[in-house]
């Protein structure tokens, strides 16, 4: 494995200054080149490239937000908030949500849904509800503190101005309950925690094997569902027939992916094609796929 | 599994008038109640209930037509002519089609992608594509012969304006070559094809274990990876989620669902929801699954 | 003149109870039912009903700031930010507005176009802006000072959020300057401008006659055939069908009619139709029409 | 007027070049570079350039087939199947269609609402209702005979693959009542009339004075007011702000003209702009209307 990780990082270091890097935020744009793996299985943790590289979370983040506002809402409930469809449209879409029989965001991944996710978790003050993400993102990282991008948050917050209209348009459909600015706020603090590549691998790794003392069963298949039916933008569809394998990216440029019951695989780079998607990000798991027959479609 | 499937029949079988039957042509919507189950694995054939009555096969043809259009065209250039992605819209939905920015059909399981897809199976003639469908058929529902419904393929010609429309805007953007009204002929041939609850237990079987002497591994790959993220209409989210398993649905009642490497499940009823899916079909399948543990994503 | 509209007000008024009223924000909805008729021509100014009765001025306060904003930018440049065309949509829809090949807002007669043209106005702070508005309103009305229903004003700023969720979209596609919050509280206040029957019949003259001393005559021909085509939200093709007036109509139950080069007239009352005009000020203006054969299209 | 219109005419000639002629079927781009004006008043015809240059009426035909359904089904019951607002689309979009809170066409002048007014002309057969369009035209123009190009009709009869998807949707809808094959020959018949620019200046002049045996004045009403609203496609709005009457626009470049009470405009010249309508047509208007004042907003 440790040999397969490096012949591919090898291969595919050279290209890491192809593709453009996201550019709706400055700071996103300013980003090294750079290419991480990671894989961590049952027995051991494999890296190769630049794995300490800290990015920001990003949309990597909406699985987390999912998985505690599960915890907080029974999951018909949350589901009565935001659907489970696949919307055809890109992830920051607003026309559909305009029309009169869509009542509802498609799904927790697009970003109407994360922040109707993020408006879901309960707590007295905005800082508990801060502190449940990143309780859970300490017990998945194996790790005692979470950091953020500071210079990321208040970047977003100040230029997201297509996700303050999503917010504004949920709020007038009165199915955003609460305070827009603050669920605004929760939902780019998310985005903006720090994260490497080993970070991911060992999300990906957790949300394989199901195990953890709170979280049912039920939420890891819920979570795994929608990464392979909506986890990679409008690309998801064609990665799921080409790679088969429940992912989430983010425009950072990392990508989490979960083999069940076998393994997570975490990567980054920051050049992204045309959907969003980390353009080595996609290469280095088609390869991993291809030498390991990962497809959960045997 | 023999009993269990009796069980799930029996508890069931009540139910069997709840809900409406397809009505957009008058032969679907006299069909009788009926509930039939069949599960095939490597051993042996399961059935309970209903499992003689005969059924047309309606959208699950469009495994078939893209199975053969797969083994017609190579995979880039049918993909290059059908996406896919999941569309957020209903299976018949025309609006998409027309944006400027949608140059395909969003996936080969919603009607125009299926109409695009018959039209790149490859022949001298009408008889001989159609000779390539049945084929395909004989072998995996090993019978010697295929019969069709000629009054619901005449009602459906006669009738289907909105498929004539759908294959005429493809005519007018010029992805759709040949001759719409043979093209539609074949489409309609193939959603006439007789089957029952074993036929559909065979071809999910058939699906799951991935041999075959002239498809290869790839293309069961890709059909189970569109089944899941759009074999079940607008539905197919919540049932990924729900169930986990790649399935196709028909809107004459039936449902296909394969456990990769393991087993087909077929199930018959014609009554439907509202999104097109058999009722007791999408229940038999979950009281399966609950009890047999078989969603991919574990 | 005297005498019709006072037949048409007779008539008609045993039916201002019937239809609903507009009910988004809760000072509209309280307004006592009522009617009030007024023309305004060459020699004298005729009225019938309740005249003195306020209201608030809502979309009609469009025009107003149409006309301030064409005097400071020059024709060309307002309509780069702003469209000519009907929308074929509702006057808050958001949809089209995120299609890529929509880059501006269809007219300014729609809320999205009215937000934007607001913030074309010039002006050192907001207070100067407000007052070429109301510096305006005092001439055409004749009065001294200009009132505003601070009671909607606060109620439409605080739960206006489908104009915010407009207003961020649009500042997102870089067509909007400036602060957001302030461009609204512009907006929100010409709304709440309180007027009276009498006032918007002293507009329709003022639109008829094409004279100012600092308005050119291309200005008064821009608005009222922008009132023809979009000022009666999707009821303005049916309205020029049947009535043939540029007329501008508001959620509150005023309308106010253009007859080019003869007379103006304004009507209150105000019980809605579906597509949010008066239902009894349609009414009397249709009659108006048909005693006295004022349709353009002769 | 001779001499304006001759002025007009020489100053623009030479930029019968600029710009794409109508390419969708290949007879309409062969046509060759010309320019023809002619005006109609209450005492004589002016014209100058190529007056007797003969081109197809295509969409300008709409009129006539809404004047003669006006005459076969009363005003109501016609507008019970076709609406009367501007679409804010393209003239031959379908994805409006595809909603289910759109139960009609827009209105008449887009090509589906044609298409369903032309289904609503009576008459046992084909021709006879044919012959219905032809005596109009006859009285119109003044002429013996009606003659039509049958290669323009050939050739879009066999290509309008968007009309034939427009229809049958209209067709799935329940809409459009009769043989959808043979409403599409009489609608493509009738685009495929051929004209000159006389024949639309008498057309232009016969509208504008609302005098005729069976036609009623709110006929002529009803036809102009959608003339100004929707009769030059997308660009109807932008039209009636800058030029102010009703107009309506072919895609083989020729523009009819009404100024009401007083006079008819027809010019023609082929080369289009990006929304379908002649380059040249409509600076010629502009000139004329700039040099007579003729706006209708006076």
């Amino acid at each position: 494995m440790q040999k397969l990780l490096e012949k591919i990082y090898l291969t595919n270091k050279e290209a890491i200054s192809k593709g453009e890097k996201a550019s709706y935020i400055p700071a996103l744009a300013k980003v090294s080149d750079s290419l991480g793996l990671a894989v961590r299985d049952h027995s051991s943790i494999y890296t190769a490239g630049d794995t300490e590289f800290k990015f920001t979370f990003q949309s990597i983040s909406k699985i987390i937000l999912l998985l505690v506002a599960l915890q907080d809402s029974n999951t018909e409930d949350l589901f009565n908030h935001v659907g489970m469809e696949s919307s055809g449209d890109s992830f920051n879409s607003i026309s559909k949500l305009d029309f009169t029989h869509v009542i509802k965001p498609y799904n927790p991944f697009i970003n109407s849904g994360a922040i109707l996710v993020a408006s879901l978790i309960k707590g007295f003050s905005y800082q508990e509800k801060l502190k449940k993400i990143t309780s859970l993102c300490e017990t998945i990282f194996q790790r005692d503190s979470i950091s953020f991008n500071e210079e990321v948050f208040t970047s977003e917050k100040n230029s997201a101005y297509r996700n303050r209209a999503l917010a504004y348009l949920l709020k007038e459909k009165n199915i955003l309950k609460g305070d827009v600015e603050e669920i605004l706020d929760l939902y780019f603090k998310c985005c903006a925690i720090e994260v490497n590549c080993i970070d991911l691998a060992n999300l990906g790794y957790f949300l394989s094997i199901n195990k953890h003392s709170t979280i049912p069963n039920k939420h890891f298949q819920i979570v795994k569902a929608l990464m392979l039916t909506c986890g990679m933008y409008d690309y998801s569809g064609e990665f799921a027939v080409k790679i088969g394998l429940p992912s989430k990216s983010g425009v950072s440029g990392g990508i989490v992916t979960c083999v069940p019951q076998r393994m997570g695989i975490g990567v980054f780079s920051p050049r992204l094609d045309s959907k969003g998607n980390s353009i080595l990000g996609i290469k280095c798991i088609d390869e991993l796929n291809k030498a390991l027959h990962l497809n959960i479609f045997r």
